[in-house]
């Protein structure tokens, strides 16, 4: 296929790269003219547009918006008169309700989606072969999302090594805010706590503080910005933490240590269920 | 030296293993005589007691009582009839504050410490060389506790190669309730919220969730062990918890995403002070 990745960071570089190896003719855009040089350097891409304009130039089987989270629509927007109705264009955005609804009203063959799998890392020297493999790849499709362009998305997919996972999208909405948005502020939530506890703290911090704490200390810009894009889910999140650790915190004034062992034994074997941590 | 340890679990069949390693003449006890079977044929250590009775019979330059911390001070009370005032007794239970002070009046030769490692197995099997090499040592004495043994611990200490912090029984409760017998419930409230969920979260959940819910997944009886131990302290952080939600969530609603992002720049920047997580 002839795919055109819009936005070289970590998920774009990496997936271009995917696809390039695959044998897909990738071209990349990036608003930094270093970035593309380097992908095309490292053979990410096989080509790259100096302008977004430039789509109007070429036919392509798909485009892959993987810029920021604000920037989707307005990109989605720009690409649409620029594509056949025909052409696949799919977007990465953690978040997907209303802006799967808006994009799909915007671009006919626009499908919803989202791989789930990051690094630490930001920026295209991120980005690295097989990142997705074994990942969930979320699409989301809604009444109006073209079978063409889900079938194509899945191929895209498959070639990464990635398992679909289709989902209506206020429920992807939901899903992610129980286990992505809303682990954020609850980890942020430690570190703030554990801060004001002093030097002491700060020198017998071990494992278990640093992946407890791992997600509350990361990009500041990506937690809020997917708190902004997923707000009344991220809520919904923060208030039952609260609820449980008020519960938690009753018995443990109670002393009632028999149901707090039960807590943490439903909690021990809830954990299995979910798919990483099998 | 010639040492004894007490309780073959995780910590104390890997204490014995790298003391052995280091020369030094490792016997062990435990209520299971598989377990004392296994360390011996592992080569852990090199002679074991059948009943703790027998630490009488012969002088001992070291005993490490690595029981559960529930059975720390009645383990310390058996033991220090039996061995010689310069013995150095000392234990390795996460909780110090008060075990300290009974067991110094008990033991003239206790020195409270911390081994502040460990792995998600448990148990002899579980038992690995070189556990503690770069890990923080707590050793916490209170005026009434003699050089010679906190002397004597430092060598052993070394000799695994960790580091050696020293400070004051209480300051530790505090600061590990902040480090790791907090985060537990903090971990396993979330656990619990996301449970609520259903099944496609559960299938989304990725290295994130993974990462904060590991300790709220944990052994049940451990955390609420340490909780029983540490209770004061444990409650002031779950309280502290839920003052930092509360004020997350009303930001949220206020749509306040200046001072949301301001929070986790600081909680971004405050991770990096923590030993682990530099």
């Amino acid at each position: 296929m002839r795919i055109a990745v819009i936005g070289l960071g970590l998920i774009g570089g990496s997936l271009a790269w995917d696809w390039t190896e695959a044998g897909h003719e990738v071209w990349g855009f990036s608003r930094t003219p270093e970035t593309c040089a380097y992908a095309l350097a490292q053979g990410m891409i096989s080509g790259s547009l100096n302008h977004l304009q430039e789509l109007g130039e070429q036919g392509w089987d798909g485009v892959v918006v993987c810029t920021p989270i604000a920037d989707v629509l307005p990109t989605v927007a720009e690409v649409a008169p620029l594509v056949s109705a025909s052409t696949l264009v799919t977007d990465v955005a953690s978040v997907k309700g209303s802006l799967v609804r808006s994009a799909t009203a915007l671009c006919a063959g626009f499908v919803g989606g989202h791989p789930m799998a990051g690094t630490a890392g930001q920026g295209i020297r991120a980005a690295q072969r097989e990142l997705f493999r074994g990942a969930v790849y979320v699409v989301t499709p809604v009444p109006e999302t073209q079978a063409s362009g889900l079938e194509r998305l899945g191929i895209l997919i498959g070639d990464l090594g990635a398992e679909v996972v289709r989902c209506d999208p206020d429920d992807h909405d939901q899903a992610v805010a129980a286990i992505s948005h809303g682990p954020v502020w609850l980890s942020a939530a430690l570190i703030a706590t554990a801060r004001e506890q002093g030097s002491l703290a700060q020198r017998l911090a071990s494992s278990g503080f640093r992946d407890t704490s791992r997600v509350g200390g990361g990009n500041p810009a990506l937690g809020v910005g997917m708190a902004r894009a997923n707000r009344e889910a991220v809520v919904v999140q923060v208030r039952r933490y609260q609820a449980h650790l008020a519960q938690i915190q009753m018995w443990l004034e109670q002393e009632d240590w028999e149901r707090l062992e039960d807590f943490l034994q439903q909690t021990h074997c809830a954990r299995r269920d979910f798919r990483s941590c099998g």
